[in-house]
C-alpha cells in the first residue's frame, strides 16, 4: 500500500488517474518547457514549441490507433456531451432519420441531444434489463438510409462494454469516451470517433474527434465555425484557442502508451486488472453480485452490488480508510463501482480484491 | 535579465504569462494536492477536494469583481468563440434584434455568429479607421427595445480599449476576454460578462461567464442542455465534466490577486507597465507611431508600427534574441504587439522601452 508520493489507489469513474511518470514529467516541465522559458500553460497556442506539441500528439495518436489516411484527426473543448449536439447539428439534416443504440446513461443523454436537431429513433434499448447487457449490432432493424447509427463502446456507470468493432454497412458514429486507447480498434469501422479526454487520455477539457473524409465533407454550411467541423479541420483544431494544456497532457500519454507495447500491451494490461476483480466477484460464493452480464463485462468500470445497503456503505468507508478511493456506486446501479482505466495499477486491482475477499469471509456468514 | 528558471519575457497575446509563485504552488502540488493522494487534473470533479476548489475559486472570483448576489457565475468550456454563438442561441429571439458595437477583430467574429441565429444590427463599425478608436457608448443610436447590446471592453489585436463601464438603459452583454481582472468593474452595469481564462485568469481551456438572473430567466426551453445556461447554473457548471485544472489554475490566480491588492492593485500595476511603453513610443520622435488613439490605448496589449518592414523584422529578430518574446504584431495592424496582460512583470516592460529607445537612437537618425 505505499505508493509513491503518497498517493492512493484512484477508482475514480473520471477524471481519474494519470501514469505517475507522466505527471513527473508534466512537474518537471512545469515552469519552463524545455528550454522555452515559459510553461506550457502560458504558451501561445500559434508558437512554434506549442504546434510541435499538437502535431506530436496527433501524431501519436495516429499511430497508436492506426488511423488511416482519410480520417481527420480534431482536438476540441465541451467534451462528449456538446458532440451529443454538434453531431446530429450537422449530420442529421431534415428528412433524414438517427438510429440510436441505448445501452446506458450516456447513449441516452446523446439521444436527448439529437431529438433536438431531428428525428432519432432507438433501435435497442436494455432500460427493461437495468442496462445489464449490450445487443449484438450486426442483428438489429436499423433504418434505411438513416444519417447515422450511433452508439457508446463503453458504458460507465453501468459498466457494460460492446468487445468488438462493429462490421455495419452504414456511416457509424461511436462515443468511446470511457475506453478509448484501453485497446486496439479498427477505425476503418467507423465514421466518426469521440472521446472527452479525462478517462484513458489526459485531463478533463480536451475531446478528441476522430472524423471520416467523406462523413466531413457532408457537413452543411452557415454553422457557428466553433461547432463546424470543417472549420476546425481547416484550422487544425485552432480555429479557437485550443484546450492547450490538455493536449499536451494527452501528448504525454500517447508517448507512455507507445513506451509500453501500444494499444497491445494496454489490452493485456486491462484484462488483467479486470480478471483480477471479476473473479473476486465471480468467487466470493454470490456475496458480491455483478452488474453486467458476463459477456459485456467492462474491463474499464467494474460494476457490482452487496447483500444490503449497510454493508455496502461499511465496505465503503473501509476500503476509503484503506486507501481504496472512489468505491461508491452510482445510484441507478447501486453498489460499488470500480473504475480501472489504463493508468490504474494492477497493485490497486489487487488490493481491492484482496479487500473484498476479506469482507465478504467476514460478513458473508451471517447472511448463509 | 536575469529571471528565475531562465524564464523568458513573453508578450504573447494568449495564452500567457502567469505569476511565478502560482506555477510554483501548482508544481508542488502537482502529484498529491494537498494531501488527498492525487492530482487535481485526476480528481473526480463530484469529489469534496474539488467541490472546495470550484466553490472557492468563485467565491474569490465574487470577491474581486464585487459581483452582486443576483448574477450567477459560470466557469464553461468553448472559449469566448463558444460565448458568440451561444448568447444569440439563448437571448436572441425571433423578431427581436440585437445591437453590436464592433471597435476591432473579435467584436466582428461575435456579429459573424449572431448573424446565424437571429438580427443583429451593427451600432458602430470603426472599420475605415482601422479600428483605431472606440466609440462614447452612451452616445450611440440603439435599436427600441434590442435583445441586448454587445461590445468588447477589449480589442486584443488592435489594442483599443474602453475606458470605463457603459451606463445604458438597455441589457448590455460584454467580452472582456481580455481584460477581465485587469481592473475594478461595476457588473451592475452589465446583464452578462464572459472571458476566455487564458488572458488573466490561467491557462486556456475555462471560460467565465456572469450573468444577471433576469437575462437568465429569458432563455429559451429545449436547447441542448451542454449549451442551455440554466442547465449549467442548475448543476454548478457541472452538467458535463468542467476543465477542471483550468478552474484550479485560474483559483490561484484569484488568490493571487487577493493578495496582491484586489483589482485596484492590478490596475495600478498595470496602468505603470503600460505607460513606460506607450511613453517609449511617444519618445521616439515619430519612431515608432502608436496604432490605438490617445483616449482609448490599451493597458493589456500596446500596438504600434516602426518606420517600414525592413526595421520591423530586425527588431522583433533583434529583441527575440534578448529574451523579449512574441512581439510580432497582426497582419491587420502590421508592426508590433506588446501584451502586457496581468501577470506580465514591470521588469519586463522596462526591458522592452530600453530595447525600443536604443533601436531608434541608432536607426532614427538615418531616416531624417
Amino acid at each position: 500500500m505505499s505508493q509513491p508520493y503518497n498517493r492512493i489507489y484512484n477508482f475514480s469513474a473520471g477524471p481519474c488517474t494519470l501514469p505517475v511518470e507522466v505527471l513527473e514529467e508534466a512537474k518537471e516541465d512545469l515552469l519552463n518547457y524545455k528550454g522555452t522559458g515559459m510553461s506550457v500553460m502560458e504558451m501561445s497556442h500559434r508558437s512554434k514549441a506549442y504546434e510541435g506539441i499538437i502535431a506530436t500528439a496527433e501524431a501519436d495518436l495516429r499511430t497508436l490507433l492506426s488511423v488511416p489516411d482519410n480520417y481527420k484527426v480534431l482536438f476540441l473543448q465541451g467534451g462528449a456531451s456538446q458532440q451529443f449536439a454538434t453531431i446530429p447539428m450537422s449530420f442529421l439534416p431534415q428528412g433524414k432519420t438517427a438510429d440510436y443504440v441505448i445501452t446506458g446513461a450516456w447513449g441516452k443523454k446523446a439521444l436527448e441531444s439529437a431529438n433536438i436537431y431531428g428525428k432519432a429513433n432507438v433501435v435497442f434499448d436494455a432500460k427493461a434489463d437495468n442496462y445489464n447487457n449490450v445487443p449484438d449490432l450486426g442483428s438489429l432493424s436499423y433504418t434505411p438510409g438513416a444519417a447515422y447509427v450511433h452508439f457508446t463502446t463503453n458504458e460507465t456507470i453501468q459498466g457494460v462494454q460492446f468487445k468488438s468493432d462493429p462490421s455495419l454497412n452504414s456511416t457509424v458514429v461511436c462515443d468511446m469516451s470511457s475506453d478509448i486507447l484501453s485497446r486496439p480498434v479498427d477505425v476503418s469501422k467507423y465514421a466518426l470517433i469521440y472521446a472527452g479526454a479525462q478517462k484513458n487520455m489526459g485531463p478533463a477539457g480536451a475531446t478528441v474527434v476522430i472524423i471520416r473524409d467523406d462523413l466531413l465533407a457532408t457537413g452543411p454550411d452557415g454553422l457557428p465555425p466553433v461547432f463546424d467541423y470543417k472549420v476546425q479541420v481547416e484550422n487544425g483544431s485552432m480555429f479557437n484557442t485550443p484546450p492547450c494544456w490538455s493536449i499536451y497532457m494527452c501528448g504525454l500519454v500517447y508517448k507512455y502508451l507507445l513506451r509500453n507495447g501500444g494499444l497491445e500491451g494496454a489490452r493485456k494490461r486491462n484484462e488483467e486488472k479486470a480478471n483480477v476483480l471479476y473473479n473476486a466477484i465471480d468467487n466470493s460464493h454470490g456475496f458480491f453480485k455483478g452488474h453486467a452480464k458476463g459477456d459485456c463485462r467492462s474491463t474499464m468500470n467494474v460494476t457490482f452490488t452487496l447483500p444490503d445497503e449497510e454493508l455496502t456503505k461499511t465496505f465503503i468507508k473501509e476500503t476509503e480508510a484503506a486507501g481504496l478511493d472512489g468505491l461508491k456506486g452510482h445510484r441507478s446501479v447501486g453498489g460499488c463501482r470500480a473504475s480501472i482505466y489504463n493508468a490504474f495499477p494492477l497493485e490497486g486491482a489487487e488490493a481491492l480484491a484482496s479487500a473484498m475477499q476479506e469482507f465478504a469471509a467476514k460478513h458473508g456468514k451471517a447472511l448463509v
